[in-house]
């Protein structure tokens, strides 16, 4: 851009973005400056420790020489480290210099965590959001993408347009600063629940000679199955109504203790499978083993 | 039909089908003969217990007075009851009145025991398949419906077309009488761990006054993209090998405490989680923090 010619932009896509600060810089964190770079925005990042900035130094990313350069340097300043013990390591400090500007804490931890920062960020005169990514890595800048934010609507209304740059869905999940991260533990819970199911599955499969390879369809099928199915105990529980003519608790129990005979015949661990069995059978012993599977969301909740 | 037209059939798809026995008239039993009365075939249902046949005799069932009798009224007898132990209640005084018949067994239990009443099949010169039914009740005579055979391929080949009757897919898994049962395991691990971890997310999701439909889509959305990582975790596992650039177990161990965390200060059970957490902890212990999950394939597997 030259003085003589002051409308005409040589990167009118980079100059009409909000700059934007990203402190932490692991996989994700990486991942979201090199989206924010892609959609233009002038970029500025900071890591605790050195060396994770080169390739985004190379797209034309600014590296700041210490946290509070990099608070400066932007309006927007979007925070993704392991935890919230992390998130507090680098943000105590910058008290000042966050002041009248907006964090967007995208770290994920438990909702308590996500309402004291957002009292210390008010306490700082700090805008402050709190989001949960739900997609790997791979997801961010494309379509894939899924990002919750909750807190005050004002400011999520201010930047979503620049935080549409990490690409996908995004929703706005209301006022209370923790329930982006309620959602968040609670997907992860089915998330990694699943996973733990599956990888124990092929671990069971494997001692029965059958390869994941051979497992995998039969694996997927089950998948496309749930959705319906979670659509049903999702009534069931708001309702807290548990009808169980198709499957009930003594028939999951029994299908339970198949497995884990099984796996026990072949010196697999049982122990996740075998929590779940006993969930099941305190509900029986209370006298619901005609009653659906959903009921357990009443013996889950002790007080 | 009248003796002068012997050959116009009045019931052509009944006359041309094969006979039927079900023994057993649970819900899935009173599903499977309402399925083959259905597509035509002359169907006996026998049930240990009175009164479960009614409606089944008013479409046109036999109702047999024994068991023994039930037997004797097809070539292919298909039992289906609670478990193995009730299949042997029922068919050890069979061995006479079964001796050339086919018995398709679609009680679901651990693949020991299918092999166990294969070889006792064999000892009465019986026929024997193995099944496993992975679908609802409500899938049966529908496309949906999915079923797995094993054991020896001249039975299943000579009844698949009346097998077929049950409707959707059906998958002969090979000679390994213990074949099905091993798959329906290692899917059932698959289901009742992920349904565990649902509904442990909607009381969680609850204790954070998120009701079980505002989560039910993002739900929803965690399990569409489970196939695809179910694919990758599947070709590590076949592999033996774990990279954990994308994800690995120390971040899935900090994930899973802020679940733990989170419904510990609601007062709700985290023991399936805990269990899932430990695992991944041994892992990290014996340093495979860095691995993938899909390492635990190895600590679930002890001797
Ligand atoms: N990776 C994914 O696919 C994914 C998906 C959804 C959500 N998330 C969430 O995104 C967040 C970041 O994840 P990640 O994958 O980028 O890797 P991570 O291993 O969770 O976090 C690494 C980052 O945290 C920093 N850090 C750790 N302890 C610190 C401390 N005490 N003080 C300052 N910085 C500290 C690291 O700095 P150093 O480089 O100096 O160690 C690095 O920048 C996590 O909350 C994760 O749950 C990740
Ligand atoms: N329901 C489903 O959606 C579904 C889906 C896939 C697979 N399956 C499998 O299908 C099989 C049957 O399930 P189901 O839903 O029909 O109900 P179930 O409750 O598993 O089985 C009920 C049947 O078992 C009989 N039975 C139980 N103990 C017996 C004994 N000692 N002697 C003789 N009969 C006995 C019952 O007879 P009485 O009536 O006399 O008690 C009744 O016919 C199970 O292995 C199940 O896992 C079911």
């Amino acid at each position: 851009m030259t003085a003589n010619n002051p409308v005409q932009h040589s990167h009118p896509s980079q100059e009409s973005r909000a700059p934007v600060t990203i402190l932490g810089l692991g996989p994700m964190g990486r991942a979201l400056a090199g989206a924010f770079l892609k959609a233009g925005h002038p970029t500025t990042v900071w890591n605790r420790s050195a060396g994770k900035a080169t390739a985004l130094v190379a797209q034309g990313a600014s590296l700041a020489g210490t946290a509070a350069e990099a608070a400066l340097a932007s309006p927007l300043v979007i925070v993704c480290v392991l935890d919230y013990d992390a998130v507090h390591a680098i943000i105590r400090p910058l008290g000042d210099a966050l002041k009248g500007r907006t964090l967007v804490n995208l770290t994920a931890d438990a909702p308590f965590r996500a309402r004291q920062t957002a009292e210390w960020a008010a306490e700082h005169e700090i805008h402050y959001l709190d989001g949960a990514i739900m997609t790997p890595t791979t997801t961010i800048g494309q379509s894939s993408a899924v990002v919750l934010y909750s807190g005050p609507e004002s400011v999520y209304q201010a930047h979503r347009h620049t935080l549409a740059s990490i690409g996908g869905t995004s929703s706005y999940l209301g006022e209370d600063p923790g329930r982006a991260a309620a959602y968040d533990v609670s997907l992860l819970d089915i998330y990694w629940t699943s996973i733990s199911g599956y990888i124990h599955a092929l671990t069971l499969a494997k001692s029965e000679n059958i390869s994941a390879k051979e497992l995998l369809p039969f694996a997927q099928g089950i998948s496309s199955i749930l959705p319906n199915i979670m659509a049903g105990l999702a009534e069931q529980v708001d309702n807290r109504q548990y009808p169980g003519h198709g499957s009930n608790l003594l028939s999951a129990a029994a299908g339970m203790k198949h497995i884990i005979e099984t796996a026990l015949s072949h010196g697999i661990d049982t122990s996740v499978l075998t929590a779940a069995n006993d969930i099941a059978l305190r509900a029986i012993d209370d006298g619901h083993g005609a009653d659906g599977f959903s009921f357990l969301t009443e013996i889950l909740q002790k007080k």
